[in-house]
């Protein structure tokens, strides 16, 4: 299905441009759901997906780098350098950038994760070349300027303490910590006040020279968008600030690991003064690419994953024991964490923790059954495609497909595996996953006598 | 434009029935934006809104009854009662009523502000059935059984727990106390654990008794919708409840009120072992049908907006001293709130109130700049014309309207009143809002130093 774009081939050969390749990587129906790719010379890749039927367009840039990629004095730096590159660039300063977009109603902004970061905004169609050139010259031409590294450094400060502000979030990365421990992925994305201190312009310069490289990016666009034209505008913008890079280079592939992970029964308690205890009860669970994820979403989908769930029903409805009870999964390149969150009365966490490793131990010994299978399928599919109406959602699907798998799915397919999953599938997944011993990352306040019992949910 | 719909005139007039008044409200294009209204024998308002692009619906319930309807002993019980409508009815128990939804991959939630509560679902087209008969049941059938209040009980002192634990959602309550006192706009809606505690089943149910009657209810659906099919399976459901009520009754007028609100240079400190100070820093805003309010979301999108806001830029992008910071209006039906929120250590609290004070002060007496007001102008209006891409937010504009306002703008009339305002209407909602002297609300660790310093703030 490879083909050259009528863009590219269009232009007279005595520009003497390389070749850009253009691929249809999934055939929509009537206008949606076409995926399109182009690499240009360089090593850039550009994914679109088209939606007619909407007025608005969001515009991504994905990095392959995350706070995986950070060793132990540069924890956080990644985050660190996303906020620096709001920050301006030889031709736009940081209000340049941010009234650009707020001028036209748009939404920008970025994420850092452990094994990627984004950049995004989302406007109207009309506004998509402005959208496309801002984001572009960010990642592009970032300045980097001390003062700007002194500023933020005081923004990220605060922005690590806001998070300690919030134990039901905090207990996530507590999680990590237990799983992980003091490794890449083990550390918080944020970094710490210390490696924040002593990070140095110089030191993320370099992070940002060695990591934005263009086969490190992927362009992604979704809405009522023309894949030909924002090709054109991507290349413009990159030529312009000399940043499509060698053109022999290829795109980097997606990223591979050897990180194995088989953490069981450790215990980790963080004592706060808080109302609630914050717990996540959990285990190794499977990585980005693992066949079993399909069965892995059911069996989350079915045991936390909505007001039907049995740890809602178990601990919330029938004895109103928290208020916010869910299970979740994350997958890696090479390894992921299956888990449970509540947040509930300290002198609750033993009830809550019992009955969430019965349910744990309960489907591992037996699956699900029919009904609950059923369910999950029907939740996981409906929300599926009722996120087809989000151009946000779509951009995010494609660009993280790129990145992470270097192939797309669509979404008939993706309707197609999560309805394939069988009882036994469950089952299987089920037993290898829950039937682990897991592991306990705990908030709050308990006392000597309840913290010394923590013990007991993961024996 | 008042018509009798097709509907219930087709109908033999030898059922009897009463005849339902159907009328287009504003006139779309492009089958866009046409929102029609039909009220039943009962006065039961339904509202709907087509947006024939989309494969997804929207539909909800308003219902005139907030947490400033309760009395001091019943604080809470509006929320404690909307918990409840999720744990079944005589034909559904709790988990049929989230089965059905979660089947489908749907969403399904609900809400209580001051002056009103929404029960809502979000499912594809092809469902809206299931939703308006399950929504419906909830609001008309529900037991309100002991054990469910028991068990309901301790979800909620979970609720107020969590909040408790979210200084950044927590100043909020406190800035509504500050500028509001004991009263009951002034009350927390979660309720505390002393009336939580103190709330009966019966007093529940002589609430819900109360307040849930039809003239006391919209419905609201948006999307892929047909308003007659709605309008009849709405009809039909409720007529199945025996809950069409009098058939000469007419709906509740818009919520009126005569609080004005007056309070100035009030401080109240909440003492927390938080690593942030949270402050919010205000004053008596707008009304919500007040004609100025339009000029005040200029005002307030400009001053702390978005990330191109003088407050961002001031307090974050200058110097650094905080992660969040952003002004907000509400409006009620006889009085409102302005104020603007900062979240950062407490060491530097002072300098981060003195910018705020003097942003508030410089704008009071000199207005913004004419790019600013071009920029605030855009953003609003971009981020209007954003959102009719979304079947939930344009099912809250139509029924919040249709509750609040009893009358509904269209999109097209809504950007001309935001581009029609000048200069001079901003200079003066400043000088009349920002002109008064504000009062504070903090919760953090501060000294007592510190916290004696407070009042420099509201001088």
């Amino acid at each position: 299905m490879t083909s050259r774009s009528s863009e590219t081939t269009a232009r007279p050969s005595s520009e003497g441009r390389a070749v850009a390749r253009t691929q249809t990587l999934l055939k929509g129906e009537n206008g949606i759901g076409t995926v399109r790719r182009t690499t240009l010379p360089g090593g850039l890749r550009i994914v679109t997906e088209t939606l007619p039927s909407v007025r608005s367009a969001t515009f991504g840039i994905w990095v392959n780098v995350g706070s995986r990629d950070e060793t132990p004095s540069l924890n956080g730096a990644t985050h660190y350098l996303e906020h620096l590159l709001f920050k301006g660039t030889s031709s736009r300063s940081a209000l340049d950038i941010s009234s650009a977009i707020d001028a036209v109603g748009g939404e920008m902004n970025a994420f850092t994760a452990k094994e990627y970061t984004c950049y995004y905004a989302r406007v109207l169609d009309t506004d998509l070349p402005l959208a496309i050139d801002t984001v572009c010259d960010m990642l592009t031409g970032s300045l980097i300027r001390q003062e700007d590294v002194d500023a933020e450094r005081g923004v990220i400060l605060e922005e690590i303490a806001m998070t300690e502000d919030d134990p039901g979030d905090c207990v996530h990365d507590l999680f990590a910590h237990t799983m992980l421990g003091d490794t890449p992925l083990g550390r918080p994305v944020l970094g710490t006040v210390d490696t924040i201190n002593a990070l140095t312009a110089d030191r993320i310069r370099r992070f940002y020279k060695k990591h934005y490289d263009p086969t490190h990016l992927v362009v992604a666009a979704a809405g009522n968008v023309d894949h030909a034209t924002v090709v054109r505008q991507v290349r413009r913008a990159f030529e312009k600030a000399g940043a499509l890079g060698s053109p022999d280079a290829t795109p980097v592939a997606p990223r591979a690991g050897s990180r194995k992970l088989r953490t069981a029964g450790r215990v980790e308690l963080l004592d706060r003064q808080t109302e609630q205890a914050h717990v996540v009860l959990g285990m190794p669970g499977l990585a980005r690419t693992d066949e079993r994820r399909w069965a892995l979403s059911v069996l989350s989908t079915a045991l936390g994953g909505g007001m039907s769930s049995r740890l809602f029903q178990e601990v919330r409805e029938k004895r109103g024991l928290a208020y916010s009870v869910y299970s979740f999964t994350s997958g890696f390149a090479d390894c992921g964490l299956f888990g449970v969150y509540a947040g509930c009365r300290p002198s609750q966490v033993h009830d809550v923790l019992k009955i969430c490793r019965d349910e744990l131990d309960k489907v591992a010994a037996d699956g699900l059954t029919d009904d609950e299978i059923t369910r999950a399928v029907g939740q996981l599919s409906g929300s599926t495609v009722l996120g087809l109406e989000d151009t946000g959602a779509i951009m995010t699907r494609i660009g993280k497909s790129e990145l992470a798998w270097g192939e797309h799915m669509s979404v008939t397919d993706m309707l197609t595996r999560i309805a394939d999953v069988t009882p036994d599938d469950v089952r299987e997944v089920a037993r290898d996953i829950l039937g682990s011993r897991p592991s306990l990352s705990v908030i709050g306040p308990l006392k000597a006598k309840q913290a010394a019992r923590l013990d007991e949910a993961v024996t």
